[in-house]
């Protein structure tokens, strides 16, 4: 895996840039949509195809608990299994495994936990986690992170940045004699909560290992946006210019914008695809809620701005017909209209990076989505 | 709308045909897809048209409840609403009123009904179930008939019998009177049940009136396969050779067979997309219940012979992983497969009856769906 960076904003640290896999080269900054058990959402596959995204998300522990490490080696990993053949980028399952397992109990070796789904014991170490990885042969791999929730208290922050440091040397140790490197990177995960003194040291003691990439954990958890902003800002100016930065589990196109904004190259998120089955729609006027009354009778396009097929077919009464209804259909319309949305934000904003433009982007759609959380 | 038979087949009933409407042909035998509520159950429409499909049906009992007739006809009708420009078929919601609503109390003048939504009170007329067509705008409409049970005793299959002819004499002379008879044709539905001296009568009466195409219901509803069969064949001996003949809700690939070889040009069922939903797949080796393990590590497509995307693309194995996730996606693809099936089935009865091989498919698939009702 190759990065270079292509643009700087002069006003910001905005930035555009190439990361060149063997299945191919992501622009930055970029928004990889979630197949967390192989699958988007409400989608097919060849939907994410026709809309250009060139990266997608899977996830290590959905994946190691379903279908199983064992299939996904005798399908020839997971690309061959979803016959999907650009980059593939899972995390580590270290953030399912504390949020989602019913019992989880952390140790310095690794942690213990329930699968949520048949009660099932397994245990993840930072080796463990590295192995699934190269079963599912992802072309970004994360290491295996200690999360904490927010808020937590210092001492249990710094408890899990030392463990996530430690198991970030393991993990750099693993990958660096056990793996094809030029084939599968690995990006290590910079915790702290929102501790700046505890960020700085987590991506300073990161840095001085030689990680393709590095990844900002345990943001847009319910802390303050100004937090997420400070904290943002503060990690990326420990971490080295010339890697490419992912800010995990991101989000609204705010915190996107913000984040591009203090410098982050790679998002992901399943807000999108969330607020799509729940009826709520990004268009270039705002968010639409197409459950509303007020679209009862409005034969308009969804947005008249958007060229995605959705919004050149059908208009918000017909959209809001079918969702009341329960039609599976407004599921999958709504999902294809946010990811179209998704991708041509990114689009606007690498093209704007390019073009000196960013701030008056930033400006744009801060006008539109700032209020709401967008 | 015009009907003209092409071919008739020399050892039995079956004919092809093509049927000529404002909005297109439809080439006969044909399945027509069901978007009972305007949308096509987990597939968008697109994948519809994408497939070739030539006439989709839409209920006007589900029409009426939501969105109303005030919002179609604001729309332009249905065609508009839906933006799907090539004919569609309504059902007359004599069946869901008789099937779906919690109330249901008919009188010689019509049907009075509960909402199966709200429990609002609604009466039904033979005449109003036709204005309500109009306001969908469906360039194929069907008149309010009676409906019986399977069983019913003989006595009550004749009052539902006599029943749906006075409302038959009275939707013709409403479609007469009322409507652009060449824009939206109208056919009559025979009853009966299983009494071949009901359906004669019913046959015979409906035949004195000059419909456009004749149904029939009430079939294919619990009656052994011996009884669908014979009263299909002596109900279709009692119609004019020169009309189309609907067999209304119906069926799996052997009694669409059983019909076409009797003489039947039309289908509508919810079965394809409703196994599909439930991972029962149509292939050209048989059903396959793609949550079998028996699929686990089956890495072969789901049906080497089909040429669909989905069976282009995903094996069995990846199949069958996503639809136990509960993956969204699984419905998609499933439903698309087996409607692709479905237009692919008729396409073949089409050509076979054209080239005088009708019973040779019949036997093939005999062979393959005969034994477990297919």
């Amino acid at each position: 895996m190759r990065f270079a960076v292509a643009h700087v904003d002069g006003a910001t640290g905005a930035r555009t840039g190439e990361i060149t896999t063997s299945r191919g080269v992501v622009r930055t900054p970029v928004f990889m949509p979630v197949a967390t058990r192989g699958a988007i959402r409400a989608l097919p596959f060849r939907d994410i195809i026709e809309m250009g995204f060139e990266v997608v998300l899977a996830n290590t522990y959905h994946l190691y608990i379903r279908p199983g490490t064992l299939l996904l080696d005798k399908a020839g990993g997971l690309h061959n299994f979803m016959n999907f053949h650009r980059p593939v980028l899972t995390d580590s399952g270290g953030f399912q495994v504390f949020s989602l397992s019913s019992l989880c109990t952390p140790t310095d070796d690794g942690v213990e936990f329930k699968s949520h789904l048949d009660g099932s014991r397994h245990f993840f170490t930072p080796e463990k986690v590295l192995d699934i990885q190269k079963s599912i042969g992802s072309d970004i791999m994360m290491v295996l992170d200690q999360c904490t929730a927010y808020p937590v208290e210092m001492d249990n922050a710094r408890r899990a940045v030392s463990r996530t440091l430690n198991w970030a040397e393991r993990s750099f140790r693993r990958w660096r004699d056990a793996f094809d490197c030029d084939r599968q990177a690995l990006f290590a995960i910079v915790q702290g909560s929102v501790y700046p003194e505890l960020r700085v040291e987590c991506a300073r003691r990161l840095t001085e290992m030689d990680f393709p990439g590095f990844a900002i954990g345990g943001l847009s958890v319910g802390e303050p946006k100004d937090l997420y902003r400070e904290i943002t800002a503060v990690t990326l100016e420990h971490l080295p210019p010339e890697k490419p930065r992912y800010m995990m589990g991101v989000g609204s196109p705010m915190e996107i914008l913000d984040a591009i904004a203090c410098g982050v190259d790679m998002f992901d998120c399943v807000m999108p695809t969330r607020i799509a089955r729940n009826g709520t729609l990004y268009t270039s006027a705002g968010r639409v809620n197409i459950r509303s009354s007020a679209y009862e009778e409005d034969f308009s396009p969804l947005d008249a701005a958007c060229g995605c097929y959705v919004c050149r077919t059908y208009s918000k009464a017909y959209l809001r017909h079918i969702y009341r209804m329960g039609e599976i259909a407004a599921l999958i319309y709504n999902t294809y209209h946010n990811l179209y949305f998704m991708k041509q934000f990114m689009n606007e904003i690498r093209t704007a990076i390019d073009a000196g433009a960013f701030s008056e982007i930033y400006n744009k759609w801060a006008a539109l989505y700032g209020n709401n959380g967008g």
